[in-house]
C-alpha cells in the first residue's frame, strides 16, 4: 500500500499535480518504515487505508507533500492495487516453483517411458501404462496451470477510480485523470483497463481461478503419490529426509508428509475461489458494504497457501523415489487382467499393449520443450 | 454422447478401421432415436454409458458395426465428450444473450451518459455520477465475461482415451491411434489436446471459472437494479409485464422478478465451480472413484442455471425502466454530501464533479464497438 | 403445497373461519390430481405458488371455499411448510436406511471383534487393530448422524406468517391467527415455533446440516472401503451382483460402484449445506429477492442426493464382504512396523496389542443396542 | 496443547501410571512457558505436536517424567483436544455477546412494539408491521443460535485414541486406559465419548455448523440495518462514534462500519463451514493424509471471525438508532399499497391491520425471559 501511495505520488508529478520535492518527501518518509496499525482505528475504518494514510502523513516533512498524499485516491484504489502487487510477488513464486516441478516431471517422462506400471480405474486394474505416461500427465497439468497463471499475471490491473469511480478528485489536479491511473499502473508494473473495476471482480476472480487450478494440479499429484505410497502399492516413496515425516509416538514412521500437506492445501483452495466468486457477484452500488471486504482473508489465504503448497510440491517431485521393480512385478502378477480388453489371449506382454503411450508422453515433452504443441 | 459414438466409428472409418457402411448403419440406428435407459442399469454401471452402448448395439442391424461400435473407447471418453458437446452448446446460447445484454446495456450507456446519479459507497452517499457510467460498467463486466467465454470456447477438448488413457484398445485397430483421437474431435467441432485428460480436469474447471465469471457479473447488474427499484429509492424499475411479479395475495405487488431470479442463480453458482475445482483436485489413478461422477450434476446445474439466467438478465435490461428525474431530484438534494470531498464551496453544480466519468463511459463504449480498448 | 392448502382451509374450519362443506371442496378438488403448471407463469409469479392456487381455485366447485382458498397465507407459507413435508419424507427414509446401516455395522463390528487387521495412519501401518473396531467406528458415526437426524426431524416446524410475517389477513378471517397457525401444524404434522420464520433459516440450515452430516458419515465407510478394496490391498470387496461394476471396454472389471457413488454424494453435500447457509445470511427484510430463491434447488438436490446415497450405502455394508485371511496374514507381515511404537521387542503378537479395541468395540455395540452410553 | 500434556499427566497419575512428582515436574515446565517452534520442523512433523513435545521434555527436569510425557498419545490426540479447547473459550465469548446483543434487541422489541413501519418483500412494499416485530425476529434468530451453541458446548469432546484410536500404547501403562481417556476428559472440563473420534468428525462439523448459524443470524440483522440505513430510507442508523465509519476521502462519511464488517463475516462463514464437512467425508484409515490437516485453518479462522464478529453486533445493536418518525411517516405514505391486500376499503389505519405482530412480540419476549415458549 504503501508503494501504491508512493507511486501516485510520482503521477501526480508526472501530470504536473505534484513537484519532484512532493515524492522526494513521501519516498523519504516510506523507506525503511515497517508501519503499526492501530487494530482499532482499523477497524473503525472499516480497512487499514485511513490509518496508513494518516500516520503516513505525519511522517511526511513537507506539509504540501503531505497535503496531497493520497489525494484524487480512495480507500479501494490502494487496497486493491496493494493486493494486486502481492499477487504479483506470490505468483512470481509460484511461477518458480511450477517451473522446477515442470523440470522434475518432464525428466521423470523421459527416464520412465518405458516403466511398466498398471493402469488403474476406479481403484482397480484397467490396462498397462507406464510411468512415464504418470509423469507425463502430471506435467501437463502443471504446464497448462502456469500458461493461466502467467495470463492472468500479465492483466493485473491497477485500481484507480477515487471515491466512486469517477475519479472526480484527481480531475481537478490533473487535466487528464485517466492517464494518470495509467501513469500509476506504469509505475507499478500493473496494467491500466481502462475503467476502474471497484464493483467489477474479475481481476480478484481470474487470479483465484488461476491459483485454485495450480493447487488442483498438484493435489492430483499428491493424491497419486499418497495412493501409490501405500505400503501395499509401494510404488513410489516421497524421499525421506533427516527429520521429516516422524511420528510423536511411532519410532518406525516415514510419514509422506509433502503430499500430506500438498493434498490438503488441494482440499482447502475450492472454498477460498468460491469465496471470491461469491463476494464477486454481491458487488453493489459503487462499492458494496462486505462483500468486497470478505475478499481480502480469502485472497491472502489462497496466495499464502498456493506458495507453500507449490515449493513442497516442487521439493515432493524433485525428490521423488520410483519403484520400477515393484512396478514391473505388479504388472506381470496382474496381467489377466490387464490384458483382458485385448479379449482371447489373455496373457502376453504388457509392453505389447501400451498403444499411444509413448506417443502421449512425446507430446508432453515437445511442448514442455517449446516445441509445437501438436507435433 | 450418441454422437460421440457415430463421430467415433467415422473416426474408424477414417483410418481405415471400419467401413462406411458400418457408419451408415450406426447413423441409422441412431437417427430419432430417444433411448430411455433403465435406472438400474445405470447405477449398476455407475454411468449411463454401458447401459446405452448396450441398447445402441441392439439397434444396428450390421452385426460387424455392432460389434466395432465404441470398440477403443472408455465410457469417460464419451461422457466427457458428450459434456463437451452440451457446453459448447450451452455457450451459444450464452454468449448470444450476453450479446443482447451488451446492446441494451451500450444504448442505456450512451442514452445515460448525462443522466445525474448519487454515487453511493458502503451504502451511503459518495460523489456524483451518471447512470451511463453505471450502464458502461455493467456493460465491460459483460464484455470481460464474454471474452472469457470465448476463450473457454474455442478450446473445448474431445476426451479420447480408451480404458486407462492409453488408447491401448484403439492402437490395435488403427494405425495412428492419436490421429484418430484428432478425426473424432475434428468430427464433433472440438479440439484434440494431444493427450487425453481423465485425471488432468482443468477443462472441466475452466468452463465452470468462465460461466461463474458470467453470473458474478449478471448477479451484479441484478443486485442494483434490485437496490435502485425499492421503493425509497425508485431510481429504477423491472418492466412491468402482463401477469409478472404478480403476488399470491397482494394484488398491488410488482415484484421485480427477474432481478430476484438472476441474482438467485448468482448466489449458487461459486458453490457448483467449487464443486467442479474439488472433483479436479481428487481425480486419482487413470480414473477417480468418485470424483468424476460428482462432476456430472454441478456442471448440468451450472449450465442450465446459466442457460436461464443469462435469457432472463438479457431481458431484463432491454426492459429497465430509468427515473432520471428520480436521480437528478436526489442528486440534487443530496448535493452538500456528494460534493463535500471537493472541500470549501460544499454546493455547487453535481454536474462539474463528473471527473473522468464521460471518458470511461466511451472507453467502455468504443470497446464494444470493436475499437482499440484504450484508445 | 396441495397437503398444505387444504390443511390451511381445515385449519380455517376449526376457527370457525370455514365451514366443513368447504374443506370438503377443497380435498375434493384435490384428489388424485396431478398439477401441470406452466413454467412461463411459475417464472413469472417467481415460485409456483400462485399459479398452482389459481389452477387449484378453478377446480374447486363451491365458489366460496374457492374464495377462501389460500387467504391468509403467502406463497413461502405453502413453498415452505411444503418443503418441510418433503423432508420429513425423505428422512424417514434416510432414518430408515440408516436403521439397515447401523444393523449391519454392528453385525460386522460383533463378528470381527477378533479379525486383526493394520491400523493406517497417514496411509502407513501405524499399530495393530482389528476389522471389528472399524466397523464400530462406522457404526458410531452412524448412530450420531441417525440421532441428530431425529432431533431435527422432531421440530420440523410449519411455516405461517401471511404476507409479511403478521398474519395481518389471517386475522381478519379468525379471532386468534396464531392458534390457526398451530391448527396448521398440528394437521401436516409439523411444529408451530411460536413466530414465522420467513427470515430465519436456522429450520432449513439444521435439515441441512444434519443430512449433511449423513453423507459425512457415509462418505466416510465408502472411502474405507474403496482404500482397502484396492486389489494391492483386498480386505474387503463390495458384494458382487449381476450386471454391476462392469465397465464398457474391459470385461474382467468388478468396480466398486456403489463405494463410488456414495463418495460422490459425499463430495457433493458440503457445497449444497453451504449454500443454504449463505441463502440463510442474506435474508433481508421481510422477504429476501434471490436468498429465498436460492434455497430450493440446494435442498431439493440435497434430499434426492442423501435419499440415494443411503440406499446404497445401506446395500454396500449390508453385502460387504471381508477377507480376514487377508487382513491377518498383512498384520503378521508387517508386525514389525505395527509393533515398533511398543519399543524393545519388537517382534511380538500383534493380537497382545490392541489395547482397548474390545473395550471401544463393546462401547459402541452398546449404544447400538440401546443401552447405556458410557456403560 | 500444553494443557493437554500436563491433564494427561495428571490422568496417568490418576490410574498410578505416574507419581506426583512427575506431575509437578510437567507444570513447573509449562508454567509461564511461551513455545516458539521452528516452522521447518513444525512442517517436517506435519504438524505443531512432535516439536512441542521435544521441546517441552528438554524443559522438565525430571527425566521420568521428561520419559513419560506424551505416551499413550498420539499428535491428533493432543492437537484435537487443544482444538476443542481453543473452541470452548471462543464459544464462552460467543455466548457472552450473543446474550448482550439478546438483552439490547428484547429491549428494541419490547421499547418498539408500536412502532409502524413497512412490510417489505422482494424489496417492495407489502404490509404494515412494527419494529419491534423487526427486533423481535432478530432476537429469536440469536436465542436460537445461542441454544444450538449450548447444546454442542456442553457435548465438546476429548480427543485420546493413541496411535490409530486403540489405546495400545496407554494400555501398557495403565489397566484402564479408557478410564485414562475419561480421567483427562474430566481434567479438561471436555466430555469423554466412549471411543476415540480421530475419524469421526462431527464434533468438529457440529462446532463449524453451530458457529455458522451464529453469523448467519448476525448476518441478517447486519443486512437488515445496511438496507434500512440507507439515506434513502434512513429508518435505522448504526451510532456515530468518534473515528468510526470515516473515509479516507470523503469528510462527510459515515459509513456503517459494523454491519458492513458483520454482513463480511457472515459471507465468509458458509465456506468455513462447509471445508469442515469437506475434511470430514474424508476421514479415510486410522487418520487421514490431508483431511484433518486441512480442517485447523477453517476451524482457526471460524473461531476468530466469529469471535470477532459477535463482539460488533452486540455493538452494534446497543447502539442502534431507530428513526420511528422516518418508519410512521413512510407508513402512511405508502398506505394504500399496505393496506391494499385487505382488499375493498384501501386506506386506513395501518396500525389496525398489525395482526398477530403484538403476540408475536410477546412470544419472543416470554421466550427471552425464560418463561414457557408458546404461552
Amino acid at each position: 500500500m504503501l508503494r501504491v501511495e508512493v507511486a501516485w505520488m510520482q503521477a501526480l508529478a508526472d501530470s504536473g499535480a505534484a513537484k519532484a520535492d512532493h515524492v522526494d518527501a513521501v519516498v523519504h518518509a516510506v523507506h525503511g518504515w515497517q508501519p503499526t496499525l492501530d487494530p482499532t482505528e482499523v477497524e473503525d475504518a472499516g480497512n487499514p487505508v485511513l490509518p496508513l494514510v494518516r500516520a503516513l502523513r505525519a511522517r511526511v516533512d513537507d506539509p504540501e507533500a503531505a497535503r496531497l498524499l493520497h489525494v484524487g485516491l480512495t480507500s479501494q484504489d490502494v487496497l486493491d492495487s496493494g493486493l494486486m502487487l502481492l499477487v504479483q510477488d506470490a505468483m512470481a513464486r509460484l511461477r518458480e516453483d511450477l517451473g522446477r516441478t515442470a523440470q522434475a516431471l518432464a525428466r521423470l517422462a523421459d527416464e520412465h517411458r518405458g516403466s511398466l506400471m498398471a493402469g488403474r480405474t476406479l481403484t482397480q486394474y484397467a490396462v498397462p501404462t507406464t510411468f512415464g505416461l504418470k509423469a507425463a500427465q502430471w506435467l501437463t497439468g502443471v504446464l497448462d496451470a502456469a500458461d493461466h497463471l502467467d495470463a492472468v499475471r500479465r492483466s493485473l490491473p491497477v485500481q484507480c477510480g477515487g471515491a466512486a469511480g469517477t475519479l472526480s478528485r484527481a480531475a481537478d489536479l490533473v487535466p487528464d485523470p485517466a492517464r494518470a491511473a495509467a501513469a500509476l499502473a506504469n509505475r507499478l508494473g500493473l496494467a491500466w483497463p481502462g475503467l476502474p473495476w471497484h464493483t467489477r471482480r474479475a481481476p480478484v476472480t481470474r487470479v483465484g481461478d488461476a491459483i485454485v487450478e495450480v493447487l488442483d494440479t498438484l493435489g492430483v499429484v499428491a493424491a497419486d503419490i499418497l495412493t501409490l505410497g501405500r505400503p501395499e502399492i509401494g510404488e513410489v516413496r516421497e524421499a525421506p529426509a533427516p527429520g521429516r515425516g516422524g511420528s510423536s509416538t511411532l519410532p518406525h514412521k516415514q510419514n509422506p508428509v509433502l503430499a500430506t500437506l500438498v493434498h490438503a492445501a488441494a482440499l482447502q483452495a475450492p472454498q477460498l475461489g468460491a469465496q471470491l466468486h461469491l463476494c464477486a457477484s454481491q458487488a453493489v452500488d459503487e462499492r458494496p458494504p462486505g462483500a468486497w471486504h470478505a475478499e481480502w482473508p480469502a485472497l491472502r489465504r489462497l496466495l499464502r497457501l498456493s506458495v507453500v503448497a507449490t515449493a513442497q510440491a516442487a521439493e515432493l517431485v524433485a525428490g521423488l523415489e520410483v519403484d520400477t521393480e515393484a512396478m514391473a512385478s505388479r504388472t506381470h502378477a496382474a496381467v489377466d487382467q490387464l490384458l483382458a480388453e485385448r479379449g482371447g489371449e489373455g496373457t502376453g506382454d504388457p509392453a505389447t499393449y501400451l498403444g499411444a503411450t509413448h506417443a502421449f508422453v512425446d507430446a508432453a515433452l515437445i511442448r514442455f520443450r517449446g516445441g509445437p504443441r501438436d507435433a
